[in-house]
Order: structure tokens, then C-alpha cells, then sequence
């Protein structure tokens, strides 16, 4: 097999991977079925991947190294305003481009379990997405309203009930209810 | 088997089931590992309960009959205001009672798809909870703020970084959350 095929072979495994794990969930979803979607044998599978957690990471990896990027970048900007407003506009985004999969993750414990062991979803990292939400200084509020921030834009732009939303509206909308928590004015300065 | 003795099995074949179901998934949980952690056949759990479906259902039924009485009561307050107060208290405190079935109802697709088949999540059951948080006459904005609202105080409610907090204390700072959101005043009226 040579290098670029099998780059190839990779690439569509975890399309299809993703496509069942949101059909039938992650549990429900066998390495035969995918090896059956995919037309080819269960050892093909093997040659990239030897076990489902092995793939639920690598489905998750590109969207979880994209959210590292956003809070790097986030906390690079200068003022807490400024802050809060970048990771609300990059957090917002990746929900609406990812739809399909943050679905995924916000619904299913197979892949929750996989994006918890995973090295991008360390507790310093979370520590991190946090601290530009709560501040230096959190108080109890502060903690539980960066958890409903997350957790509901997170389900609320996986949900079937705006599934028939284009991304441009979607994305407003839930930056309006995310600005709202967090009295942020609702156009973004830049 | 007489009736009240199969009352108390019952009973206490939903309370290990809801345990069984923290610990492993629903779909990670068979019929036999319920038996097995009672002490007692797969023949007596049968008795009781067909399809581990039918398990969920009875395990979920009386949250959710709950909630329908709180939506109910809120329907019959008479300012939009008091409506979305009396709702916003009663959907917080159902969410902390029961938090470890909340955080199950809102993490598992089995159950999940269990909820989404019973009676009492019927369409116009949702419609009625829905339309006391949108009002009338609502735009895009006023029901994603309702989904965000739902599902953020649902997840963070059960979420492992509040379980050592107090009824109380969680009850409060998760209320103070959603009346932001609705721009209601931080105290209840009555």
C-alpha cells in the first residue's frame, strides 16, 4: 500500500467513521460496520487503526487542536473584553462548522470518555478556556455561567431544531445569547 | 409473588438500574448485570420489565411527569413574567433534585432516545414548555436563548465540577444564570 493511498484510505475511514458514530452512536458502531460502509476488509481497518477509541480520538483531534489554537489566541489579546470576545467568536464558530460532530460529543459518553483522555483536553487546558471566562478572580456564578455558556451553546447549535439554519445565521444567533452572559456588546469590535 | 413485595422489587430494580446506568452507559448495561447486582434471576428482573427500554422509560417517567406539573403551573401564572419565573424555579430545582439523572438524560443516547419516545415528551408537550420561554410571538434569537438556556442548566447542573456543591448553593447560583439570560430580576417575587 503505498503512502499517499493509504493517506487517502485514512482520511475516508474517519468520514465514514464519523457518518456511523452519528447514525448509531459511537457504542453502537462496530469496526466491521465501518470496514462493511467502507467496502474493504476488517484488516484495512487494522492496518490504520487498532481499536474504536483509537478512532473517536482522531475524529475529535483536528476539532480539539482547532479549539487550542482559539484559546492561545484568545489569551494573547490584551484586555479581558477583548478576551472573552475572541473565545466567544472562535468557540461559536467551531460549533456551527463542526455541527455534526459537536452533536457527537455533547450527546454520546463513548466519545466524551475518548475527548477526556485525550492529551488536548488535559485539565490544564481546560484550566486555561476557563480562567478567560471566569477571570482571574471567579466567584461560584462566574464557574457555573462559563459552564452553561459551553455546554449551551455546545448542544444547543448541535440540536436538530436549528439544523435547517445556514451557518451565518446560526453563528449570530448564538453569539447574541453568548454576548448576553457575558454583557458583552453584541457586535464584535474589529 | 405477592403485590407488595413485587412493588418493593420493582422500586428497588430502578434504583440499581439508575446506578448501573451512572456507572456504565445504558447501552453499557444489560439486564443480566441488573439481576447480578440484586441478587435475584434474569427470570424475576422479566417479571417486571420486558426491554431494558422499558426500564429507561420507568427510570425517566417520573421526572418528567414532574416537570409536566411544573410547566403546567407556569402556564397558569398570569404575567409572562411570573410564567417564566415560576418555570425558570421549578426547571432548576427538578435539575439540582435529581442531578444524577439529569446529568444521564443529558449525556446518554440511549436514555435520551428513551425520552424522546415517551408520552410526555410529545411534541406538544415541548411546544408548551418552549412557548412559555419565547412568548408568543418569538424570533430565532428568543429560541436559541431558550435551548441554551435548557440544555446549559441540564448539563451544568449534573456536571462533576458542581457535585460537591449543596442543593442550596447550586439551586441559586444555576437561577441567578437563567435570570440573566431573561433579563429577570435576581430575586422571585414571592
Amino acid at each position: 500500500m503505498d503512502v499517499v493511498h493509504a493517506e487517502d484510505t485514512r482520511t475516508r475511514l474517519l468520514n465514514t467513521a464519523l457518518r456511523l458514530f452519528t447514525e448509531h452512536g459511537v457504542e453502537g458502531t462496530s469496526l466491521q460496520m465501518i470496514a462493511d460502509a467502507l467496502g474493504v476488509t476488517k484488516a484495512a481497518v487494522y492496518y490504520h487503526f487498532k481499536t474504536k477509541a483509537e478512532i473517536t480520538e482522531s475524529v475529535a483531534e483536528p476539532v480539539l487542536l482547532e479549539l487550542e489554537g482559539i484559546v492561545d489566541d484568545a489569551r494573547a489579546q490584551r484586555t479581558r473584553g477583548a478576551q472573552i470576545d475572541h473565545l466567544l467568536d472562535g468557540f461559536v464558530d467551531l460549533v456551527v462548522r463542526h455541527r455534526s460532530l459537536v452533536a457527537l460529543f455533547s450527546s454520546d459518553p463513548g466519545i466524551a470518555r475518548a475527548i477526556e483522555k485525550s492529551v488536548h483536553s488535559s485539565a490544564s487546558f481546560k484550566n486555561r478556556l476557563l480562567e478567560i471566562l471566569v477571570g482571574p478572580d471567579p466567584d461560584l456564578t462566574a464557574i457555573v455561567t462559563a459552564q452553561v455558556l459551553l455546554a449551551g451553546i455546545a448542544v444547543a447549535g448541535g440540536s436538530p431544531e436549528v439544523a435547517s439554519l445556514d451557518d451565518e445565521t446560526l453563528r449570530e444567533t448564538l453569539l447574541t445569547v453568548g454576548r448576553k452572559l457575558y454583557n458583552r456588546p453584541r457586535r464584535r469590535a474589529t
